[in-house]
């Protein structure tokens, strides 16, 4: 009944609410806080109380857009524009990740490696030793990133988006558009989250 | 109110909430409507409603472990043993993946090769038109898969636990220990299933 008023009046206050249904606002108070908890009401001060017309599921979303990319980043790995293919390939197996993010001095971000990339080269009959990474790498501005205040969601989104496994988190540099990269965020990072969600334990 | 009574005296049934409050149980109905869809409380038929002590979190968490593998899988790609080095990492491009699965006839799964064993295999300097899958892929027993029922968070758990990219998602074959594989499960379909609870648009 209190959903079915607020819907045909909100915003109403709670003293409405409660002239409505003849009982007082203490009586009342106990079953709007719980509406508003689970956000079937939303509450604005010295407005009232309006109905947020949102349903089970999109209360779960709710949740899941308040991560954050600053919350979920790991440590990026990188390398050089002068660092050999075959060097490039060995950090890979080594630090075990999929993507290289290729600095120069300070920690720009200048380029991204794939393991694809890596692949396309190694396929022709190069020498993989004498072939620097700068060749084959994509390169800003092309590349994408996201930030640190970002959700994980957008995040999340733009590797399906963009069909990347691998996004840095870059913050602005003291330079004209230079990036500092401080992170990353893959989809294991993604997945990761996905699994501490179900279980419950997420941040 | 209502959750303070079922707290402390629950199971309870509709009548008996509505009695302590002076209500009828057609007053009452919307609120435990509410109130159980939203989690808070938990009806079993002829035992009545009792508290479900769980918070928002946990009912997220809920949510997830209703997601199926069934109903997230994609198409698998597939080769044989037969095939060489040079054609799978072809086929990896042409099909934009990270993994195939090896199959023989009617579809049964002998192997899984990834794009790290292929970046392996083509930084010696073998040749790889003549070098076939079957020497370098990973074999049965040493593959880790999923079924249709289970849920997607084992799934993704498993992609996390064992440090793989995709698990083949199989059924049992018509003879001894085979397995036939009818879909795959990546970090791909994860981060997709993760974008679509977040923008609560999920099944």
């Amino acid at each position: 009944m209190i959903i079915r008023i607020v819907k045909d009046e909100g915003p109403i206050t709670g003293e409405q609410i409660a002239e409505r249904l003849n009982l007082t606002r203490a009586t009342l108070r106990p079953d709007l806080a719980i509406l508003t908890m689970s956000g079937f009401l939303d509450a604005r001060p010295r407005v009232g109380y309006f109905y947020s017309g949102k349903t089970g599921n999109q209360l779960l979303g709710e949740h899941i857009r308040k991560l954050t990319v600053k919350d979920y980043k790991s440590v990026p790995v990188v390398c050089q524009e002068e660092t050999s293919v075959y060097d490039a390939i060995c950090t890979m197996f080594l630090e075990d990740v999929g993507t290289l993010f290729v600095v120069k001095e300070g920690g720009f971000l200048v380029g991204v490696i794939s393991r694809k990339d890596l692949l396309k080269s190694s396929m022709g009959n190069q020498d993989l030793q004498t072939i620097p990474v700068g060749v084959i790498m994509t390169r800003m501005p092309n590349i994408v990133t996201c930030r640190l205040q970002e959700s994980l969601l957008d995040a999340a989104g733009k590797l399906i988006y963009n069909q990347v496994d691998s996004l840095p988190v870059v913050k602005e540099g003291s330079g004209r558009d230079q990036l500092e990269i401080v992170g990353r965020i893959t989809k294991t990072t993604i997945t990761k989250a996905f699994v501490e969600l179900g279980e419950g334990s997420s941040v």
